[in-house]
């Protein structure tokens, strides 16, 4: 359920590669051509489109794009330009590293523990570790507000079974135990964390299942009544991105574009990484809850260079 | 440091197999001709012996193994051939599937945790998600003691980066954390778990210094202190392994093989596990510690093709 299109017949990594230097080259750079070859790649395809033209011109693809292009455009680029878990090792450094970090920032590790596969979760640590000689857990505990630290490092440690297997007894009783953590407004009990982080999607789907049978609301209903908590929200965005990952990032664009002005970080972070797992979904979702076209509001929130590329990732 | 011997010349995987394919023919199986050719291969070249096996029999030659050899030796040959971390995943699962889990059964988790790569940590999980339909941590949720679940999830959970990075101040901070959650008697404290389970070796072994510079006693002097407790004695052989997994190793030993019987589990789970990592510290270890030799003791201990399979793999 991508969006990505691909070419018929996709040219050698070493012409990409020629023709991508062509375009940098001269006063002004080639943007088009940029969209045309980058934004109609798979990772597969840019990985070794990067490795080729570091071979040919003893530099590399992203610091070229960097000192070429500019602005919302570039970000988007050099972002979709990363091998997919370095891109999301960088956007949770990021996150970590804003000067206030609130729920909009945090988002991205809930979608990469909880709306990602277990081995890209595991890539995306790898790579952080790789990058910043640390690991993603001792920042999270370093930089995440306290209240959070404990679930975001249950989630960003999970290695979940990949697979649908559903025990209806464990559903049933984990739903009571979350029932009793969401009276006692205990969030950050040890069970709640582990309920989050160590059951396969298909089983959270069960147990989110059986609460709304056995206790009338839905989960996420009876978290929301807590008012204005953080760890509230979070949990919430994580039942989120388990039950139905294309209603949230259908939502966080939605957000993104609502009002005057446009939030591009999450725009761009959502349309990039996304477009080789589900944006179709994701489309389809903006649709059935908006009635509008996911399409058009990015088309009417963005401009130039910057809209072009998103829309050819939406495969326009 | 690996005690583990290879010929000057390793025959093709083809001859391997069909020499072990000969030793299994007839009416007796030629353990020596087993021992002569396992016992002198490392993990990649038993691989491929087992793929080879495979293509030229249509038998895994675990099976066969299984269905040949029989006693200790056929449980130390079985779980030799295997994948390092196919035979940490069976380690492990038969571990928490014990009737009665105690410290003994769970040291295999600890040693894979903190006396292993993080990769090798990483690649145990994935084998136990694909083995078992479920992941690590929901089965150590499931079996494990009560008091002991959280610092095992967290253990088996961790992705520590891999390098010699120590901050002086985290050290000198965390020791006091340390000293506190000891102080109160309270090491299921989250800070105690997020410090042992996330922070690189080198870095834990500045922590532990600290503390001992600081507060004039080991950790794991004040640590046993507690007298009988579970968690306590846990956490111990976490410091332990982290600080020395040589000693920690030497330790399991020596208790395999005190008194009368001997614990073959232990013993062989020792000698399979590190003869191709750090047997040739965990002898010195041994004879540092105890003031005899390791390979005598094993010798002493063990008879027949068991004893003659470990002394190959301690390189005689």
């Amino acid at each position: 359920m991508a969006t990505l299109t691909l070419p018929q017949e996709v040219p050698s990594p070493t012409q990409d590669s020629e023709t991508l230097r062509k375009a940098f080259e001269g006063w002004g750079t080639d943007e088009n051509t940029v969209i045309q070859v980058l934004g109609h790649r798979n990772a597969t395809q840019r990985k070794i489109i990067r490795d080729t033209y570091q071979e040919l011109y003893n530099q590399s693809l992203i610091d070229s794009l960097r000192s070429e292009l500019s602005g919302d455009f570039r970000r988007a680029v050099v972002l979709w330009a990363y091998d997919p878990a370095e891109r999301d090792a960088r956007l949770v450094k990021k996150a970590l590293n804003s000067k206030k970090i609130g729920l909009d920032e945090l988002k991205v590790i809930v979608e990469i523990s909880c709306a990602s596969s277990p081995h890209h979760l595991l890539a995306v640590r790898k790579c952080y570790c790789s990058l910043y000689e640390c690991s993603l857990e001792e920042d999270i505990i370093l930089d995440a507000p306290p209240s959070l630290r404990k679930i975001l490092v249950g989630l960003v440690s999970s290695f979940r079974f990949d697979g649908a297997v559903v025990d209806l007894d464990v559903a049933t009783d984990e739903a009571s135990k979350l029932q009793e953590a969401i009276a006692l407004k205990q969030l950050d009990q040890d069970i709640v964390v582990w309920i989050l982080s160590t059951r396969n999607p298909f089983q959270l789907k069960a147990t989110f299942e059986s609460y709304h049978h056995n206790f009338g609301n839905h989960i996420y209903e009876d978290i929301k009544d807590y008012g204005n908590d953080m760890l509230a929200s979070l949990v919430n965005i994580v039942i989120r991105c388990i039950l139905s990952p294309e209603k949230h990032f259908a939502e966080v664009i939605k957000f993104a574009t609502a009002g005057w002005g446009t939030d591009e970080n999450s725009l761009t972070r959502v349309i990039v990484s996304r477009a080789e797992i589900d944006l179709m979904k994701v489309r389809e979702a903006y649709l059935e809850m908006y009635k509008t076209s996911l399409d058009y509001v990015v088309k009417d929130d963005t401009s130039g260079d910057y809209r072009a590329f998103l829309m050819a990732l939406l495969g326009q």
